[in-house]
């Protein structure tokens, strides 16, 4: 791993937006669906994903989940069951109510939070189908209260029309009752719009490759969508108590994802710095994906020495990490200075695994830097705010005027007169 | 007014993009203003609002403010203080606390609130100048606590470099203490990316013409952006027991902000639409923006004529309208079936100039059917959320198998070795 100075550490924070050409392609497969409907999804799915569907078969069938049951082992089960009912838990604490606040004048204002009618979540295919990420989509809109939740997945691959059946089993555990076989920029714009076999949503959520996003963005507005994830990445700040060891297996973990994931140390501690980058190299040897973790490590990994703890914390900061995983002494006393971290893993046994797959917080995280701005998947993300204003005549008559010198002031004399006209009739009573 | 039956109205949805030139040309305004910072700026100033600034001169002096106070007549700074504390008190109900949740193993699982540290607000100039919408744009964001929070307007129009007084007091009101006079899509790049003179921002709010709303789109990710405006809506749902008059006021009062702008009447009483229309044409004849009212009401406007409350509340449901005033008999009584409106008006006295000017919730409001899946600006829009996970070694021990039997299931074995590693040693102990 290279090492740096924590203040040579320059920041590329680029936001993809394909290419011309992909843009355009997404735009003629959103147009497509949205003007002939399952025709195109049926067309589109033929020729992206070699799949040649019948007409009305895009609805997973209760017989096939069933039979995903069947082939998924216990222990998976086990798992996958307890990790939903902590990711359930940890959810629930989120869950807000309406409120309304009364006045003495008889006036009543008040915030009214309802989840949104109907979500759809993208599972993407092959490689990338994770079972921990419908968990982590579907489980927050579930316990926000949403009634209709829509898993969308490309039919596998191979030229056969089924799915994988953990990520079905995953589905159902996490309470999905409607199932459909489609992927790519159709999958996006049959939600957004609907379709025959499609009824629309209100929100699209979930990851997948760059037509997907782009189809996301291009529905916006319709509907809403969830935030563009970039590259997984990871930064531990340790000092020289620390296992190097542990921190090694931890930078290795996010240096598997992807080759342009990024895994970085930041320390105080030149050899403990050297101790890591030793135990990433022993460690890396023998992983299964080493060909993937070398190729992160090396383009974008980083051991990165800080004259303090106070240097330290100012480039975590700036760099507003996916994940961060605290290991120096007394964790706990810096936590208050960490403005910018999608999830903060404190101390030795909070790996970051432990929250990838089972601890209950959000494995969908801010990434690029984002974290300046944005949060975990949570329940927030699924419920929408009405205003409420009930208005008493006391408080019309107490407030009127100075409600019509503002309108007045803005040039609205309509919105002015709404008022004196009210004021007119009701004082004369 | 046209009158039509309820099951006859569509709903049109579209999503502006821009044209392929104005696309352009904002890209070309971003680019130049991250590579160039304040020359770009001040070059487009020149070019746009026709006002040659000298470099350094872009922040508005304390000076200017004092002076701005001397211009502004005491009813409008009675009438602002006033609305400023409503829409203070209103917004401070909303906040919420960081949370922990203390496990009997020992370990910690938490959501973590802060507040974005800079956010930008941008304010139109002109006639669209709304010292109401600074108020709702500022002050959420203060509430939620962010520390700095900038605002950028166009100078005025006329070749001066000075800005409406008005908008300057309701920002000093409102607490904001840094001010810049750009505008246009180089402020949106300005504020984005940063210059000399303007520090970059983590959020961008705030209305402005198609320039600003496309810049906005091109730095979202960079910086986060609030939702992008589509014109006015309102929908009144009333039956013959309301006042046609204040009903017809109310539409009015809507139509006379824009041509495109949508005021629409839902009754199942078509005498009362009748004499809604009756009312309409006769209050729009004397308004100074009668032809722009009339232009919206002939466009737009329409009394749906629905069989029955029930039909009524669907299509209000299916239009999910900005803002919805409800005005029948016994309206809150159907408060719980309304799913979705960006802010609900009951009975005669909540006029919607109640709530655009005064009352405290916020004016700033989801439109074009977006109050299916979003909320009025609100406090959290300026709050982000870190995870917290502290696992004891009580709790890895215990659930460790679990989480590699998933993330071996996923190929993940990295993730799998850092908590395999943590097994081996601290189970050994």
């Amino acid at each position: 791993m290279r090492m740096l100075r924590a203040e040579q550490f320059g920041l590329k924070r680029e936001v993809e937006y394909g290419t011309p050409e992909q843009n355009e392609a997404v735009r003629q497969i959103v147009e497509a669906v949205r003007n002939e409907g399952d025709t195109a999804v049926l067309a589109y799915t033929e020729e992206h994903d070699r799949v040649k569907l019948a007409a009305g078969s895009l609805r997973v069938t209760e017989g096939e989940i069933q039979a995903a049951y069947d082939h998924v082992d216990e222990a998976f089960l086990v798992a996958i069951r307890e990790a939903a009912a902590n990711v359930r838990a940890f959810h629930e604490k989120q869950v807000r109510q309406s409120w309304m606040d009364l006045q003495p004048d008889g006036s009543m204002l008040g915030q009214i939070l309802r989840p949104l009618k109907r979500v759809g979540v993208y599972v993407p295919g092959g490689k990338a189908a994770y079972p921990s990420s419908v968990l982590m989509n579907v489980i927050p809109a579930q316990v926000a209260g949403v009634p209709e939740i829509v898993m969308v997945t490309p039919p596998a691959t191979g030229g056969k029309a089924g799915i994988d059946p953990y990520i079905l089993v995953a589905a159902a555990e996490a309470g999905v009752k409607e199932m459909y076989r489609v992927g790519g920029a159709q999958a996006v714009a049959a939600l957004a719009y609907g379709t025959a076999s499609i009824p629309p949503v209100d929100k699209i959520c979930g990851p997948g490759n760059i037509y997907v996003a782009l189809a996301k963005r291009a529905v916006f507005g319709v509907v809403d969508i969830d935030s563009i994830a970039g590259p997984s990445e990871i930064v531990v700040l340790a000092d020289e108590q620390a296992d190097a060891a542990y921190v090694a297996a931890d930078l290795l973990s996010q240096a598997e994802h992807d080759e342009m994931a990024s895994a970085i140390l930041v320390t105080t501690s030149e050899e403990f710095g050297n101790r890591v980058a030793i135990e990433v190299e022993k460690q890396l040897a023998d992983l299964p994906k080493a060909a993937i973790a070398r190729k992160s490590i090396d383009s974008n990994g980083a051991v990165l020495l800080a004259e303090s703890l106070d240097e330290a914390i100012a480039v975590i900061n700036r760099m507003a990490p996916e994940h961060l995983e605290v290991m120096v002494e007394d964790p706990m006393s810096i936590l208050g200075r960490i403005e910018n971290a999608g999830a903060i893993f404190i101390g030795p046994y909070s790996s970051e695994p432990v929250g990838d797959y089972f601890a209950g917080p959000n494995h969908i995280l801010p990434t690029n830097g984002t974290a300046r701005f944005s949060s975990p998947v949570n329940v927030d993300d699924f419920v929408k705010k009405s205003s409420l204003i009930y208005y008493s005549k006391e408080a019309l008559l107490a407030n009127g005027d100075k409600i019509m010198t503002l309108a007045r002031h803005e040039g609205l004399e309509a919105h002015a007169r709404a008022i004196e006209l009210r004021l007119q009739r009701e004082g004369r009573e």
